[in-house]
């Protein structure tokens, strides 16, 4: 017997506990985003993906059960310092400036990848443990991350980032 | 005048600083990765992906000399976070076995989707301030880490992950 774990069950596992305390520091972080927002069209849609969060903090939930396990996280290092750091990069520039709204898109996308990458891993995982269950839930968090990152690229290019070019 | 910067531009500079310091953050960190790979495929292409870090951070100096702007680094606490986690993922996971490499794996995605995220923002924002020269240059960067990434994910699925697999 091996005193570290080894299997790609524990592995699996242990990220689970780590992405699980992730959505629960987004949770905590997306409101005071929300309202550091200018353009109304990116406030609604921070909110709108607060509601997606508290979903994604429910399925995990889902997962543990399916897998007879506690709702337990892991203290996620990870996106502590991503978000630590979007606070500053928001809150160096300007209130209320399209720069700052670049901003806000900028951090939150970092936010996004970071999960896809969690998730994408989690998924294939899941599948290879023969735990298609699992993995179907999992997959729906990372689709709505996906197509929250899509939509803030979308919305930077199409106005923010425009916006934010005619200040200079 | 405000005296916060408020521009796309000052914006632009500030993560251009941020993804500085990042890049010689991993190019410290790649080394003692590549040294937990057990297998020979993961090493040499962390070892690779080392030389291209180190080419990054060159082209990083080069956007900074047609800019007229000093060689100056901004600490980027997000990629400390990601680094520390990954370290603390890898060393968690008993040495020699194949579940620690796709932990490798893993935490290594973690910091290409950080960089896609950061080079993805910086291409646009240097074309939209009119500098293609610039873009030109990051976008170089942008497409190794895509392809990095990529890499990374085709040796995951196609071996480890079943190497993995097979402990359990």
């Amino acid at each position: 017997m091996t005193e570290k774990p080894n299997t790609l069950e524990d592995l699996f596992l242990g990220e689970l506990k780590d992405i699980y305390d992730a959505e629960k520091q987004i949770v905590k972080a997306l409101p005071k985003l929300a309202k550091m927002a200018s353009n109304p069209q990116l406030r609604d849609g921070i909110e709108e993906h607060l509601d997606q969060t508290k979903g994604h903090v429910t399925r995990i939930e889902e997962v543990f059960d399916l897998l007879g396990a506690k709702h337990q996280g892991r203290k996620c290092v990870g996106i502590q310092g991503i978000l630590m750091e979007g606070n500053d990069t928001v809150s160096d520039i300007e209130s209320g400036t399209a720069a700052q709204d670049a901003a806000l898109i900028y951090s939150a996308q970092k936010v996004e990848h970071y999960e896809i990458a969690t998730y994408g891993a989690l998924c294939s995982w899941a599948k290879l443990l023969g735990r298609d269950d699992v993995a179907g839930l999992l997959h729906q968090n990372l689709a709505e991350e996906q197509a929250a990152n899509q939509k803030l690229s979308q919305l930077a290019v199409n106005s923010i980032n425009v916006q934010a070019l005619q200040m200079a």
